[in-house]
C-alpha cells in the first residue's frame, strides 16, 4: 500500500498555495496558564482561523491543487464538522460545487452552517455503509472529487502549515501537542516539527472515551474507534493508515485525557483567555495540566484547533 | 476648574511606560461582520488585554507614574468592575499594596478575582457616600494614592493608547467608535484620534438604559445617569466634567443601542469570531450594526473594551 505521506517541501507549497485564502492565526499566551501548568505555553489559535478550525488549511489546499478541468466538476466530502464547513468555502472560494454528504441526523445548526457556505446537503442514513453508498452515488452523479476529511495528502499538508507559522512565531519549541481525530493535524505537524525543528517533540491529545490512538500506537497495530464516549465530539474518528503511518514515525507519545479535564481546560481558555473553543481543541492543554510528568521541556506550543461550539450548550 | 485633559504627548509617553506590561493586543478582522454591516470593520482585541479589559492600559500608566515615595505607600480605588482587576494586578506588578473599595453586596466572583490580583477588599455598604467616605478612611490611613476609574489624567493617557495601536496596525480609519461609560476611553481615544489622525471621526456608543453620554452632548451639559437599566455593566457610570469636555470637543456623536441588539452583537462576535466579550464591548458594533447610516464611511475600527463575563449566565 502507497501511504503517500506528504513531506516537508509539500507542506511549504501548500503554505504558499493557501497564504491568501486562509489567516495567519495568532499565537497567544497566559500568564495564568504559564503559572498552572509551570510552563510557557504558546497557544496556536486555529479557532480564529476561517470557518473557525484548523480544516480551512487542508480544504483550501485541496481544491487549490486541483487542476481546472477536473475542479469544474466540483469537490464532495463526507463530514457533518468543520471539514465540510471548510470545504465548502473553499469551493465557493474557487468558484467551483460542493456536495456534502450529512446523515439525515445531523444537528439543523451544522447544516445551516454548510448551506451557508454555498454547499449542497445530500442526506443520508445515519450508517457508515449508507455514508459511503450515497457519497459514490454523488461521484458517479456528478464527477465531483472526492476530498476526504484527513485521509488525504493534501489534506494533512494544509494542516501541516499551521505548525510551520507556530515554529516561525515561537522562535522553537521543546514540545507541540495537538489534538488526535483521525489525524490529519497531527501528522501534518509531525512531520513539518521533524524536518524544521527535530528537537521539537510532538505529541497528541485525545478523550479517554476516544482513545484509539493511544492504543494503536501501543499495540503497533491500528485499532479502530468503537463506540466513542466523550464530549469531544471532533475526535470521534478511527486513523487511517496514511495517519497512523506518520504517528507512530514521528510521534513521542498520545496522552488520554478525561472529559472533567476537558471541560476544566474550557473553562479556563474561555474566561481567562477570552477565546471560544471546542471541546476538542483544548485536549492538549487539558494533557498539559493533568499529565504534566509526561510533556518533556518547558517550551509548550498547543495547537487550539477549533471554536465551534453551541454557546447555548456550554458543558458546564 | 482646570480639567488637565492629556494630550498626543502624554498618550505616547504613556504608551512607552506601559510597553512592557500589557499586551498590544491583536486587531482582528471577519468577513461575516464586514458583510453584515457593508464595511470593512477592525476589532482591537482589548479583550484580549491583561486582566481581560483596557483598564490594564490606564491602571498601569497610573502605577508607573508615581514617584517612588508615593508609590511606597500604595494605591486604592473604588470600583466593583474592571478598573479594580487591573489596579490591583498594576500595583503587584510594581510591588506596591492596593485596596479597593467594593460594596458589600459585589458578586463574590469579583471579589475573589481583585483579591487573587492581591489587593485588599474593603467593604461598604452599596451606597455613594459609604464608597466615598470608606475611601478617605483607607487614604487616611494608609497614605494610599487615590487612581480613579476614569476620572484621571493618566488613566485616560493609558486608555487612549489602544487607539495609537489601532491605528498604527490598520493603516488608517473613517471612524473609531468606542462604548462610553464613564468616559475614560473614548476621551483617550478622541483626543489620539484627533492628533494622529485628525480625519478620522470618533463616535460613542452606549446602551440606551444608560445615555447620558447622549443626552449631555445634546443637552450641551453634564446630565448624571440616574438608575440605569441595561446588561452593559461597565457602562452605569456618569461622565466626568473632565471626560465630558473631551467628547464636546472631539467626538462627532454618541449612538445608543438597545440591549437586544448588544445581545446580538455579543453572539456574532463570539459565535463568528471566537472571542468572548462583555456586553459592554460590543456597543460599538451594536451601533454599527442597527445605526449603519449614522456611521460615516467604510473603514471602521471598534474598541472591544473587555471580556469579563460570567459564562454560566450568558444573556441569551
Amino acid at each position: 500500500m502507497d501511504l503517500n505521506l506528504p513531506d516537508l517541501a509539500d507542506i511549504q507549497e501548500a503554505h504558499r498555495r493557501i497564504a491568501e485564502l486562509v489567516r495567519r492565526t495568532p499565537v497567544l499566551t497566559s500568564r495564568t496558564v504559564d503559572g498552572l501548568c509551570e510552563a510557557e505555553v504558546y497557544f496556536k489559535c486555529e479557532n480564529l482561523q476561517r470557518v473557525g478550525a484548523f480544516k480551512a488549511r487542508g480544504a483550501n489546499n485541496a481544491v487549490q491543487s486541483l487542476g481546472e478541468a477536473e475542479a469544474r466538476l466540483g469537490v464532495a466530502t463526507h463530514s457533518s464538522g468543520n471539514h465540510a464547513q471548510a470545504l465548502a468555502l473553499a469551493a465557493r472560494t474557487r468558484g467551483i460545487p460542493c456536495w456534502v454528504v450529512m446523515p439525515r441526523t445531523a444537528p439543523a445548526v451544522k447544516k445551516a452552517a454548510v448551506a451557508g457556505y454555498g454547499a449542497e446537503i445530500v442526506p443520508c442514513e445515519p450508517t457508515l455503509q449508507a455514508r459511503e453508498q450515497t457519497l459514490a452515488q454523488v461521484q458517479a452523479e456528478t464527477g465531483a472529487h472526492f476530498v476526504h476529511p484527513y485521509d488525504d495528502p493534501r489534506v494533512i499538508a494544509g494542516a501541516g502549515t499551521a505548525a510551520v507559522e507556530l515554529l516561525e512565531d515561537t522562535g522553537g519549541l521543546d514540545v507541540i501537542i495537538t489534538p488526535v481525530g483521525g489525524g490529519g493535524l497531527i501528522s501534518g505537524t509531525a512531520i513539518a516539527a521533524a524536518s524544521l525543528a527535530p528537537n521539537t517533540r510532538v505529541l497528541g491529545a485525545e478523550p479517554a472515551g476516544a482513545d484509539d490512538a493511544a492504543r494503536s500506537l501501543a499495540a503497533g497495530e491500528l485499532l479502530p474507534q468503537t463506540d466513542p464516549r466523550t464530549i469531544c465530539d471532533g475526535l470521534l474518528t478511527s486513523l487511517a493508515p496514511r495517519t497512523f503511518a506518520a504517528i507512530q514515525q514521528h510521534v513521542t507519545a498520545i496522552l488520554t485525557v478525561s472529559d472533567d479535564a476537558v471541560r476544566l481546560a474550557m473553562k479556563l481558555v474561555m474566561e481567562r483567555m477570552k477565546l471560544v473553543v471546542e471541546p476538542s481543541a483544548v485536549v492538549g492543554l487539558a494533557a498539559l495540566m493533568t499529565r504534566r510528568d509526561e510533556v518533556p521541556g518547558r517550551r509548550v506550543g498547543i495547537i487550539l484547533s477549533g471554536g465551534n461550539v453551541d454557546l447555548t450548550r456550554l458543558p458546564w
